[in-house]
This record gives structure tokens, C-alpha cells and sequence, in this order.
């Protein structure tokens, strides 16, 4: 059988579990997830046997320390992921909600209503752990998945959707409703994005060239899971104890995530006692600050090695590092230019008591989360009380932003009449 | 300068209208809407002009007389594309509707608020009229559009976005809000597809090859207006004058749409009497009747012109023409499998008095408008009172069915706090 025939088998076979799962009641749904969750213990063993043929290849591939651990699933880590899953069948359904109900002068009652996506094809690298969240968010609002995880961990991900699977089975599901696809090559990620007659959607989570991978092939919505280049403004009116205090949540707290700023605008007016006190503050925890000319000029005195100039591409990157660009603006307008260029539209926020400038820069920057006083670390499906993430779209179109339970369904018009021809 | 930088240049241009545009009052927006409908009717001699040459070639191609009138434009349809474009102005804006609000425990206030998509590239072919629809719709929901029409009516859509542009311009609109790409090869449609820094969003409106050239192209959303496979099934406990009426009004009222039905299934518990008295009434109607073996036995006696054998790329097949595919079914499952593997689930309708299998039917039956007991023609937005309509979407995300102005939005999160961190 071709790689081409073969993946199109998954899809086959996705595509029937689909409609199977879209007829299952919430609890129905809900006993399956709990299962699952049983079953991914029960397989303990089988699962870190797996993961240790995944770990002796990534030593042996020199894979650094970081990706090593996220790599690593251990009892503990098992026992988190099954209890996550338990989580997620208590939360409320949102399949089958009338989100709309009228009735036209003609008698005609027509209702939106909400209802699964379908089939949804997550193509994802490196943490095991994903091939469970992403697969239980889906079965919980009755779609059907695809997983197609990276090479590194293409064991654990095998022994974790198929006790994933087994659960389901066990309690009713459909046993095609989670499939793994085992071929790791890009190959199989370009039949996967080629075959909309299977899959209704396409979500990938991983870097740039998988993304673009994605992105150029895909004949299906993709929701994509993109950089995060956030920025955070300083106004002229802004409490500088607060900046200090968010702009080192907002990059400190965890360096390494999309929601954790790159940039920070300084508004000229304050920008004196800003490099006298604040910036200080930041440099003690280890940030280095690359700067435009007028902030690099404020701050040469220090004579600080983590003080450096910026080139231009410095306020386009996403460092995921203890790294700042800094730059003076002189205008609220000048902050929102800059942040409309240079952005990823993902989460920017102002610092301001000035109510008016707060509202004209929540307003005109056009991002999927945008704040007032707060650090852009809460852009996160928990966070925001959702209950349940499975990632974080800077797309615009269908989910923005956080993206819930809520996100991974779609609607349909229930019309009933009693004999209505159209005059 | 080349092709690529041309088109590059209108999506620079449209990103920069989007900013302004996004920014207006729904008032600004309505004044705007207003000077395009005024302006259109100040150019209705040079329109009428263009319009002359476009047909002019056509004649010379030797197009058919449906299409030529199509692509007619005369006084009375420029008045009634103003008046359209006056009650556009009339509809609530839905930018600006915050959608859900809501504080955290933390104290932190969220708002998920409607706002515009941003540029929207409109790809459609043939009917000059569209130009006007499409671009007014856009710029109502505070969105920037780059057209690109067909070349039969290149002529008349240059003379008609360019009115709008001017009109918009006159009332303080951005006046690259409307734009028209004067290119009307397939290499400009590629050269679209591809640039999404400057699309947010592709809405193709077309034959199938075009819309094949955008969904394996575009890297941006598209939000398809694909083929209308409608199915009529007609329930063991159908009302069969019911049935005849609303059978006969969803495929011959206006045959040549989307939303008018292909496919007729019948349950073999009435088909006895249906084939007897409904059939001869479809076929007095003018309407031939591609049967499978079991309706054609049925038929045979009648020795009409107008009944034929089908076969099975009949099932499959939108007509748009006086035919009709009959099948006859033992069940509803049967029916619903039919539709599920055979249809384009756009719109679909069961015929019954039986309330359960009309749940059943509605509740299983995977499309983006499902009916119970009324004809399929309803499928519209001015029908589902939604006072306008870019298109009916044939795609599952962001939009699906009619869409209406709400469609031609998306949501930001806007979150207010007083200093909050992530612990």
C-alpha cells in the first residue's frame, strides 16, 4: 500500500468514527475520557518502556538537556496526563448548545446550533504529552482525531494513543476516533494537509518550517499556533513600580513561551526616570536589554554587558530568551505603529493611569488579546477560565487567542417548518 | 514593475485602509456606504459604457444568452445595486458588540469583543454586480477588499469599484478601502493566494476550476462558496402533498442555485402512492427524473421522455437544470447514510409527520442547514433575516450556511487589570 493510500486509510476510517462520535451523548463522551484516563496508568509500564527506546536514540542523537526533559515521561508525569484527562471530562460540554433560536414572520424556526468540527488532524513535534491533550480536547467535544506526532518521540506517542484508543473502546467510543499516524517523514504531513475529503481541519504545533510546511500544502482550515512577538508599552503616564513589576513577570516568569514579551516601548516622557530605576531592575534579573539609540544612550553608563544595541531585526524576534528590545517612542500612536509593523498581533499591552490612552491603545491595536495593566502571561486557556487549552491561534479567522473547548466546535442551522415554499 | 509587486502594492495600500477603516464609527462607515450609492448612480453613463464594451467581447466570444444577461447592466439594475447599497447602511453594525465579558478571580475583567476581519480579498467571476455586494458588505464590517473579477466584465467592475472608491473617498473613507485588481489572468489570482501578510482572508465566488486554483493555493483562510448537492428525503410518514409542493418549489423555483435540491430519496414504505400521484406531478413540471432500478420500475408505465435510468455520478451531480435523481430507500438510517456519502451538506430536508425521525434526521444529518417539512430554497441570508448576504459558505469553520454581516467579523480579547501578574 502506498504512504498515500495509507494515510488516506486513517482518514477513511476517521471519517466514519466522526460520525459515530457525534451521536454520543456527553456522558457517553465523558465515561470514555475517564477510561482513557484509566487505561494510560494501566499501560504505565508499556508506555516508559517505549519512551526509553525514544530517550537512548535522542542521547544518542546529542539532543540538548532541555529537550531531553521534555521528552522524559516518568510515573509522575503519567499520572499528571491521566489526571488531566479526568479534568477535562468534568467540564461542561459545549456540543448540542442552541446558540441562536428565532422564528421568521413566514413560521419558519430556524436554530444555531452547536456541533463537532468533524475530523481534526494535529501534527505536532517533540512532547509526548501532547498526543493526550490534544486527542482528549477532541473526543471530549466529539471529534474525531489524526495525530501525527515527530520522530523523537514517535514510541511514547504510539503506547500513548493506543491506550488512548483501547480506553475509548473499552467504554464505547469508537476505536478509530484517536489514531496515530506512524510514519514521521514530511511526507506524510503533505498527504495529511492534501486530503480534505478527510480531515475538516488541521492544527499544527511545532516551529516555524513545520508551520510552513502546513501552511503552504493544506487545502483545509489550518489554525495555526504561530510566534508570539508581544510588546509591552510603558505610557507617559504609566506607574513605573507596576511596569517593573509586569515587564519581569511578562519576560521572567517563563522565558520560553509565546505569551512572555520580546519588546518593550518606553514613552519618551518617563523615559528618564525609567532607565534611572526600572531598567536597573530588569538588568538585575539577568535581562539583557537590546536598545535603540536613545535608550542605549540612557543606559551606556552603566557600563552593563547584558546593555547592547538592537539592530532592526531585534524588534522582529521572538527570542523565547532572557532577552528585551527596548526603544523610546515619542507618542502613544508611534507605540501602536510600531507594535501594528513589528507585532505578531498576539498579545500587546499598555501600562497607563491614563484611562484615555488605555482605551485608544485597546482599541487600535489589532491583536488577538490586548491589555491594560496586566501581564500578557494570562493569555492561556486556564487563565482565562476556559478549563481546557488546545493552544493558542494567531490566526483571526474561527478561534483567536486561547483557544477552549468552545473552539474545537462549529454550528449548523436547524430549520423547522410546516410546509414553508419559498413565493 | 512586476505582476508580484503590482499586486503586492494594492495589499500594502488595502493593509493601510484596513487601519483607518477599522477605526471608523458605524456612522462614518454608513455615510461612506451612502456617497458610494449616490456616486454609483452620478456614473451610471460611465458604467453603462464600460459595461458596452465588456458586452461587446462577449457577444464576439459568442457567450450564451444566460450569461449575457448576466452581465448586462442597464439603468434599472444600477438603481436597484444603489438601493442595495442604501439598506446595507440601514443594517445594525456588528463591529464593536462585546460578545462576552467577564472578571477572573484575580480581578482581571475580560472582554471578548467583535471587530473587523481586516483585508479580504473577493475572487469571483461573471456578474458585475458582485463588485459592488462583495466591496459594500466589507467595508460595512469595517473590512478593506481587493476584487478581482473575471474578464467578461472587467470593464464594468473597474467603472464600478472605482465609483464606490470615489463615493467612500467624498464621505471620509480610506480610498484604498475598495480596491479592484484590473488583472484578470489566473497568475494574479496565484499572486493573491499567496500573500498573506496582506490578506486576512480569501472569499472565492466562482466556478469549481477557479475555486480549485484558490484552495490549493491560498495560504490565508478561504471561505468557500462550493457546490449545492441538496437532498429531499421523503419519509415513511411524509405528507405527500406536502412533499409534491415543497419538492417542486426546491427544484424549480429557481433551478440554477445552489440551494435548490438534486437528489429525491423515498422511502419504499410510500413509495407505492408516491410514484403514482407525486412523481406524475414533478414530471408535468417539466422535470426529468434520472431513477434507480427501483423508482424507474415504478415509472416504466408512464413511457415519459423525462424518465431515465440514473447512474451513480448522478447522485453526485448539481444539475442546476430541471433533473432530478430519485432513489429509493428502506430506511431512514439508509437515507441519512445516502445524503452523508452522496451530498455536499449545504442543505438537506426530511418530509415527515413523524416527529422522532425528524430529530433523528436533524440531529444526524452533518450539513450546514438541515430542514424538517419546508424546501431547501430558504438557504439564504436574506431569508434567515440576516439583511444581507456575501455568499453561502460550504466550509465547516468560521463561517457556515449564509453569511451574513456578523460572518465578515472576528473577536479580540481585551483585558483590563490593575497590576496583575501570573504567580
Amino acid at each position: 500500500m502506498s504512504l498515500t493510500d495509507q494515510i488516506h486509510d486513517f482518514g477513511k476510517r476517521a471519517r466514519a468514527a466522526a460520525r459515530q462520535l457525534r451521536q454520543c451523548t456527553a456522558e457517553q463522551k465523558n465515561a470514555g475520557l475517564r477510561a482513557m484516563s484509566d487505561e494510560l496508568v494501566a499501560a504505565q509500564d508499556a508506555i516508559l518502556s517505549a519512551n526509553a527506546k525514544d530517550l537512548e536514540k535522542a542521547k544518542a542523537a546529542g539532543l540538548s538537556a532541555a529537550m531531553m526533559d521534555r521528552l522524559t515521561l516518568n510515573p509522575k508525569r503519567i499520572a499528571a496526563m491521566a489526571d488531566g484527562i479526568r479534568q477535562v471530562a468534568e467540564l461542561p460540554d459545549p456540543v448540542g448548545e442552541i446558540i441562536r433560536d428565532w422564528t421568521r414572520p413566514n413560521g419558519l424556526r430556524i436554530q444555531k446550533k452547536r456541533v463537532p468540527i468533524g475530523v481534526i488532524g494535529i501534527i505536532y513535534e517533540s512532547r509526548p504529552n501532547v498526543t493526550a491533550d490534544a486527542a482528549v480536547l477532541c473526543a471530549k467535544t466529539g471529534n474525531a482525531t489524526i495525530l501525527r506526532g515527530g520522530s523523537e518521540s514517535i514510541n511514547s506517542n504510539i503506547a500513548i494513543a493506543a491506550a488512548l484508543a483501547r480506553g475509548g473502546a473499552k467504554a464505547g467510543l469508537p476505536a478509530d476516533a484517536i489514531q496515530l499516524i506512524p510514519v514521521t517523514d514530511r511526507e506524510a504531513v503533505r498527504v495529511m494537509c492534501e486530503m480534505d475529503q478527510f480531515l475538516d481541519c488541521i492544527v499544527p504545533r511545532g516551529g516555524k518550517s513545520l508551520i510552513e510546511v502546513v501552511v503552504s500544502h493544506a487545502r483545509m482550515p489550518v489554525i495555526k499556533h504561530y510566534d508570539g512577538i508581544c510588546i509591552m508599552y510603558v505610557d507617559a503616564a504609566a506607574d513605573l513600580a507596576m511596569a517593573e513589576k509586569l515587564i519581569i513577570n511578562a519576560k521572567c516568569q517563563r522565558p520560553g513561551v509565546c505569551n512572555a514579551i520580546e519588546t518593550v516601548l518606553v514613552h519618551s516622557a518617563v523615559a528618564e526616570k525609567f532607565f534611572a530605576t526600572t531598567a536597573p531592575a530588569i538588568l538585575e534579573k539577568g535581562v539583557q536589554l537590546r536598545c535603540d539609540e536613545r535608550a542605549f544612550s540612557k543606559l551606556a553608563n552603566l557600563n552593563s554587558p547584558l546593555v547592547a544595541h538592537a539592530a532592526a531585526e531585534d524588534f522582529r524576534t521572538e527570542y523565547l530568551d532572557l532577552i528585551l528590545a527596548v526603544k523610546v517612542v515619542d507618542s502613544i500612536e508611534e507605540a501602536i505603529s510600531h507594535i501594528e509593523n513589528n507585532g505578531s498581533h498576539h498579545s500587546d499591552c499598555i501600562i497607563t493611569a491614563d484611562g484615555r490612552a488605555a482605551e485608544q491603545f485597546l482599541a487600535d491595536v489589532d491583536s488577538a488579546t490586548v491589555y491594560w495593566n496586566a501581564s500578557t502571561r494570562f493569555t492561556d486557556g486556564g487563565e482565562f477560565g476556559f478549563g481546557a487549552e488546545i493552544g493558542i491561534s494567531t490566526d483571526k479567522l474561527h478561534a483567536r487567542g486561547p483557544m477552549g473547548l468552545e473552539e474545537l466546535t462549529t454550528y449548523k442551522y436547524v430549520l423547522r417548518g410546516s410546509g414553508q415554499a419559498r413565493p
